[in-house]
């Protein structure tokens, strides 16, 4: 078969919208526009098990239902994919937040809210995801839970893997959290059930004017 | 101030929507259809110089005219983002398209229609990249050039700078370009203008149901 283009294709589906837009480029501005909402990084930080993923997942879904566009970036779709070659020795996390924060930026770029779930524990790492973006485009999401409130929860069992010494560096155990100083939310997961704080996470969008 | 969410917040926002969604998970498919396209990518291959990012800006803006939700994926966003610790070895150059492949898959999951625009002179590349899609997402165009074309065109001038010797490897001079052996659009650049080359390719898509 012959795949080699030719003319006479059927162009009756040319618009004037086409025409307005042939002039312009497609910068993030146009493209957030277009979606009706100001793209951004939401990172969701904190210990394993202080709730991130939970929370997260319930803001995807309560800003779906408001219409925006999103996208979640999370273990599951990072460390089995892009990140797949990355181990956990220190300079492996860095990296692993410094790709991550570069592809929420191209997500960004697109117009889409990006809610990132990743403990992301030291204060350097999280910085540098921050410079990468405009100005309040990135909100740092504290998703705060004791120590002993989350390895009480252990949803994967790590906890106890690292308490048993079969988990090197594990955030809290043998490796540091460093607490965020000026996080844009603080969400005490001790206190307040899941739905509460995903609220207070799509009000706090809604009153910096980011869902358009 | 304190940050510590708690309650109170303005919940009038809620509606009816967000209810039926709660129970569902946003899969690509729900994603897609709220966008009302077909997530996938399309990958522009070929020489330096053929065309790839001429064509692929122009396949955007008519798509985006279409009301479709895109984005492009291109040695100026993310050679000096994701891939800056990335040089030019064969090594390297595999692991600069394996992390635009496992980007675009990530964009696809979010429903949006990716254009890629890389050399990816290798058949391994380009079928890693396919092999990571679902069946039908991936869009190989050949963006074709005879050498001396592309060579005449250098738009950059790294054909003259690869000529003196001060650049290596370079596909098409002492490194090899794959010509894809049966790739979806096999566009020739040297015969028709970019314009109709990107209207064809907006038809392709039409044609196989991809724009919804």
């Amino acid at each position: 078969m012959d795949k080699t283009t030719s003319g006479g294709f059927d162009l009756s589906y040319r618009r004037a919208s086409e025409v307005r837009w042939q002039a312009h480029d497609l910068t993030k501005a146009v493209r957030a526009e277009t979606l009706g909402q100001r793209p951004g990084v939401l990172w969701f930080t904190g210990l394993s098990g202080a709730g991130k993923s939970t929370i997260a997942n319930l803001v995807e879904k309560k800003l779906f239902a408001l219409g925006k566009h999103t996208y979640l970036l999370d273990g599951d779709n990072v460390r089995h994919g892009l990140n797949r070659d990355l181990g956990f020795t220190s300079e492996d996390r860095t990296e692993n937040i410094r790709r991550i924060a570069e592809v929420a930026k191209l997500f960004a770029d697109a117009g889409l809210i990006v809610l990132c779930a990743f403990i992301a524990p030291f204060r350097s790492e999280r910085e540098l995801a921050r410079d990468l973006l405009e100005e309040g485009e990135f909100v740092e999401i504290f998703v705060d839970a004791p120590l002993a409130v989350a390895e009480a929860r252990d949803p994967k069992g790590l906890y106890k893997k690292a308490r048993a010494g079969l988990l090197k560096d594990f955030t809290g155990i043998d490796s540091p959290y460093e607490i965020p100083s000026n996080p844009e939310l603080h969400l005490r997961t001790e206190l307040l059930p899941p739905e509460e704080l995903a609220d207070a996470v799509v009000e706090h969008l809604r009153h910096h004017g980011r869902l358009g």
